[in-house]
C-alpha cells in the first residue's frame, strides 16, 4: 500500500525558490574578480538564475545537456548553477586548479556545450580551445566594461548575455533523480571520473548538512565558504545556506590570510569551511597582527586532516572546530566531527582527542570498515578496515564508465582506510593503495610518517611498503632531512622506537633531498614506489 | 539524463538503525505506566524494535496491513512504530481521548488487524470490543506482573509476546512510498478523515524537524516531547530525535505540572514541545514552588495559540520560545517561529509580537493565501486569506476518500486563514468556516474574540456571521459574562470601539450562560450558528 502524500519532487530550484521567498533580503556578499566588494541577496538572485536558464533555453540547451562552470566562488557563479540546473541541465563544475590537458579531458569526455567562466581563466580556456570542439560558446562572469578582447569561441559577457532575455520564465518540471551536476574526481592514476549528483541528492545532501551537528547553519548566521564551488560542490553550502536563510560571502579569487581575515572579520562572519591550507594562513596573519575574529563561532575543515596545533589554536579562541571528512562521490560530506554529548564536558588534550579524529556519519550516510575478503571489523577504535559508504548521496556510478563500483550490499568502497570507534567516530589512518600489508596484518603508512616528521631534523616522511619474501611487504622509510640538516637511520629508528609496536617499525631508513608531491600537495607515492620498486630491505636478506 | 547516485531509499527504520549504530548508548528515559522511571537506550530499542517486527510476521501481518496504537508516550510505545513500520505494516496511531464510538469508527475505517493499547486504555477498548470485528489479538504494553484479566481477545503481555522470537530478523525492504502510519483527523463535522503517511514522508519531515530554525535539537540535547505519540506523530519527534541521537525523555500518563516538571528539571532536559494547556500548568506549578529549570532551552509551543503572558513567562526565564503551526495532514510542521536575523536583537514587546506570530515555512513547506477565488494575495502582514500548502510532507488525499483535495496548482486548504508578511511569518487570523464575509470584505471572528475577552466582566466570547440583506453576512457577538457580572451591549461596544476598523465592529451583541465547546476544547460554532440561524440583527431592519 502507498501513502497518500503529495508529489513534490526534490529539485535544487526549489531551494532558490524558498530562499527567494522567506529570506529574499538576505544578502550574498562577494569580492568579485574585477575587485570590488558587492551585495546582492537571495530574491535577486532568484531572478537573475531565472534569466540564465531562460538565456541558456534560448541558446538551445536541453534536458541533460552539460553546462561547464570554472570560476571561483562568487554569486555570479552561484546563480549560474540554479539557473543551469532548473532547466534540467547539468552543470559541470571544473578545477581550474588542473593542468590545461586534464581540463580539456574532461570537457570532451563531459561534451559541454557552454563554458562559463571567471576572467582568470580566459588564458587557459585559450590555450585549449581547440581541442574542446564540443563548445560553442564561453560566457565570462562579468560585464562589458571589464570584458577582454578573446578568441575564445562567441565569447560574451555574462551580464550582456542574460540581459537578453526578461526573466519571464518557469523552471522546468522533470523528475527528481534526473542529473543536477557533474564534478570529475582526478585520482594520481587513471583517467579522471565523472560523478553525476542528481536533484534528489543535492536536495537530500543540503538537508543533512543543515541538521545542527553536520554543518547546522541558521537563518541568523553568516557563512563563508572558502571551499572552492569547483570542489565537492562547496561542500553543498551554495544549496545548504539558502535552504536555511544563512547569509553567504563569497571570497572570489582571494584566498590569502588577510583577504579571508577582511571577509570574516568586517561581515561578522559566523560560520566558515575551507582545507587546513586557508586556516593556517589565517591564523598567522591573525597572529603577526595581534587580530580577533569575536562572531566567529564554527570552523568547518575539510580536505586533508587538520594538525592538532591548529585545532587548539582555533579552541583557544573559543571557536568550535569541526573536522569533516568527505569525497566528491560524496556530495561530499561523510562524517562531521561535532562533539556528542558524551564529549561535551572535555578539555585540553582529551579534547581534542576527539576533534581531531574525522567524526561521526550524519543520518544518511552509513559507514563499515572491512578486511580485503569484505568481511566487517568491528568499531573498537584501534582495528582498521577499508572504509565503505551507502547513502543516497553517495555516487552509483561514475559517468560513462562501465564498471561496477558498489560491492554486493550496495557499498561503494571509498580507497581509505580507516578506523571506526564506538560511538561512530571515525580516523582515518591510510589510503587501501598506501597500507602496508606485512604478514595479513595491515600498518599505516601515515602513522609512521606522522611519527617520523616529529624528529627535530625531518622536514618530510613517506612510507612506502616494499617486498619481502617471508611478509610480502615491509615498511621503507623516506626521509627527507631539513635544509642544512644531517640525521642518520639509527637516530629515526631510536625517535621511533617505543612509540609503536615492535612489528610496524620500518625496515629501513632511506634519504632523499626531495620528496615529489601532485598538483594537490599530496605524497606522490606512485613516484617513490617507482623509484624503490628493486629495494632490497636489510631484513630480505636474513 | 539521470543522476548516477546510489538507490537509498528513505525508510524510517533506518532511522533507528542510525541512532543504535551511531548513538547507540544515548538514553531513552520513560515515566512508565505501571509508576517507576525507566530507562534504556537506541541501541536497545532497535533490538526490541526489530522482535516486534519478527514477532508481527509471525503473527501473519503483511505489508499494509494496518496495526493501530492507543497508548501513551513511552519507550515501548515508540519501538512497537519502527517495529510496525519496519515490515512495512502501516501503524495507525488512534487518539484515546475520542468518544468510544469515535474510536470504533476509526479502527473499522482503517481495519486494524492488531491493537497495542496501554493498561490505561482497557477499559474503553473492552467497551467497544464487539463492535470491531478486524482485530484479532489486543497487545498490552506491560509485562505478565501487570497483566489484568480482561475480555480482550487474545490479549497479551507486550514483554511476553516479543519474549516469543529471537529477534533474528531483518527489516523487510519495499519502496519508499510505501504507507508507513496513518493518523485520523476529526474535525467538528463529518466523519474522520485518515491521513497516511509515507516512509519517504515520515523521513523528509524528520530531516526538515532537525535544521536549526525548526526544532533543532542535537546530540548534545535532551528532548521531552508532551505532545503526544497519537497527536500528529508526536510532531515528528519520534523520527527527528533517533536521527540526530537526541536523548528523549518520554512522560507517560502524567503530564500535570509537578510531573512535568520533575522530568524537565532531574533529566536535564533542554528541548520540550507540547500544547499551552501544559505550558500554562508547567508555569504555574514552578511560580508556586519557586522552581527554575537552568537547563532547558527551547520550548516548541503549537497545537493552539499561545498567550502573549505565556510567551513572555518563558521569554523571562531565558528560554527560546518557538511558536509552532501544522496539522495531522502536515505530518504535522507548517511553520516555526524561530526569529530571523533582522529580528534577532529585538526585545520587549517588539520581540513578543515576532515571537506570537506562527512562525515561517522551513524548507519543502510552500505556503499561499488566497481569496475565494483562488487568485493569490500579497504578503503584507495585513491581507488575510485561504491558507494553503504544498510540500513532500503534506497530504494528497485522505484513505479510501474518493475526492480531490488538492487545487489544480497542487495546494491544500488548511482550512484556516491566515495573514503572512514580507519576511515569510504567519499570522492564523481565524478558520475559513468562521471568517465573517462581509460584502466580499473578510473579518476574523479570532480578532473579534480576542478583543472582546480583554473586557474585564468577560469570561469567553464567540463570533459568528449571520445573514444580513444588504452585506451577505455582519458579525454577532455572543458573550459570557463572568459568574456573578453583568454587562451590557454599550459596555461591550464602547470597550471595543477605535481598538478596530469600524467596519469591523459587531452589529449585534447578545449574552449566554454558557458558550459550548468540542472535546478538545474549542468553541463549538456550529452549534452556536444553529442556535443563531434565524437572529435578526438590528441593523438588517434598517
Amino acid at each position: 500500500m502507498q501513502g497518500l502524500m503529495q508529489d513534490w519532487p526534490l529539485l535544487t530550484h526549489r531551494i532558490i525558490d524558498h530562499a527567494a521567498r522567506i529570506h529574499g533580503d538576505r544578502e550574498i556578499v562577494t569580492r568579485s574578480v574585477e575587485g570590488p566588494i558587492v551585495r546582492t541577496t537571495y530574491a535577486e538572485m532568484r531572478k537573475r538564475a531565472l534569466k540564465v536558464a531562460q538565456r541558456l533555453d534560448r541558446e538551445g540547451i536541453k534536458l541533460g545537456d552539460r553546462v561547464a562552470t570554472i570560476a571561483w566562488n562568487t554569486a555570479r557563479h552561484m546563480e549560474t548553477w540554479y539557473g543551469i540546473m532548473g532547466i534540467g541541465a547539468v552543470c559541470h563544475t571544473v578545477n581550474p586548479r588542473l593542468f590545461p590537458d586534464q581540463i580539456a579531458w574532461i570537457i570532451n569526455h563531459a561534451q559541454d556545450r557552454i563554458v562559463i567562466t571567471d576572467l582568470t581563466f580566459i588564458p587557459v580556456l585559450e590555450k585549449i580551445a581547440d581541442n574542446v570542439p564540443s563548445v560553442e560558446r564561453y560566457v565570462v562572469l562579468t560585464d562589458k566594461a571589464h570584458m577582454p578582447q578573446t578568441t575564445l569561441k562567441n565569447a560574451v559577457a555574462y551580464e550582456d548575455w542574460i540581459a537578453e532575455v526578461d526573466g519571464d520564465f518557469k523552471w522546468k518540471e522533470f523528475d527528481e533523480n534526473t542529473a543536477a551536476a557533474m564534478c570529475y574526481t582526478s585520482g594520481t592514476t587513471g583517467d579522471p571520473k565523472g560523478v553525476l549528483y542528481s536533484h534528489r541528492s543535492n536536495v537530500l545532501h543540503s538537508l543533512m548538512a543543515n541538521s545542527g551537528d553536520a554543518l547546522g547553519a541558521t537563518s541568523k548566521d553568516t557563512m563563508l565558504p572558502v571551499v572552492p564551488l569547483f570542489h565537492a560542490n562547496s561542500w553543498g553550502i551554495v544549496f545548504s545556506a539558502p535552504a536555511m536563510g544563512t547569509k553567504l560571502v563569497m571570497p572570489g579569487p582571494k584566498l590569502d590570510g588577510e583577504s579571508v581575515y577582511e571577509l570574516l572579520s568586517t561581515e561578522k562572519v559566523t560560520y566558515t569551511a575551507g582545507v587546513p591550507t586557508v586556516w593556517l594562513m589565517l591564523l598567522q596573519h591573525m597572529e603577526k597582527n595581534n587580530l580577533k575574529l569575536p562572531d566567529l563561532k564554527v570552523v568547518i575543515c575539510g580536505g586533508s586532516a587538520m594538525p592538532r596545533s591548529m585545532i587548539k589554536a582555533f579552541d583557544d579562541m573559543g571557536v568550535e572546530v569541526r573536522h569533516a571528512w568527505g569525497m566528491t562521490e560524496m556530495s561530499p560530506l561523510g562524517t562531521v566531527g561535532a562533539l556528542q554529548s558524551q564529549f561535551a564536558q572535555l578539555k585540553g588534550d582529551a579534547k581534542l582527542d576527539v576533534l581531531q579524529m574525522q567524526g561521526y556519519a550524519p543520518f544518511m550516510v552509513e559507514m563499515q570498515i572491512t578486511d580485503d575478503a569484505g568481511k566487517e571489523l568491528p568499531w573498537d577504535g584501534k582495528t582498521f578496515g577499508r572504509l565503505k559508504v551507502r547513502g543516497p548521496a553517495i555516487a552509483g556510478a561514475y559517468y560513462q564508465v562501465d564498471k561496477q563500483i558498489l560491492d554486493e550490499n550496495g557499498y561503494f568502497d571509498t580507497g581509505d582506510v580507516a578506523t571506526i570507534d564506538k560511538y561512530g567516530y571515525m580516523r582515518i589512518t591510510d589510503r587501501s593503495k598506501d597500507v602496508i600489508k606485512s604478514g595479513g596484518e595491515w600498518i599505516s603508512s601515515i602513522d609512521l610518517e606522522n611519527l617520523a616528521v616529529g624528529h627535530p631534523q625531518v622536514a618530510e616522511a613517506a612510507v612506502i611498503g616494499v617486498f619481502h619474501p617471508k611478509w610480502d611487504e615491509r615498511p621503507l622509510l623516506i626521509i627527507q632531512p631539513k635544509e642544512g640538516q644531517t640525521v642518520t637511520r639509527d637516530d629515526i629508528l631510536q625517535y621511533m622506537d617505543g612509540k609503536i609496536a615492535k612489528w610496524w617499525m620500518p625496515d629501513d631508513v632511506v634519504f632523499v633531498d626531495s620528496i615529489p608531491h601532485t598538483a594537490t600537495g599530496k605524497i606522490l607515492k606512485t613516484a617513490l614506489r617507482d623509484q624503490f620498486k628493486d629495494y632490497s630491505l636489510p631484513t630480505a636478506a636474513a
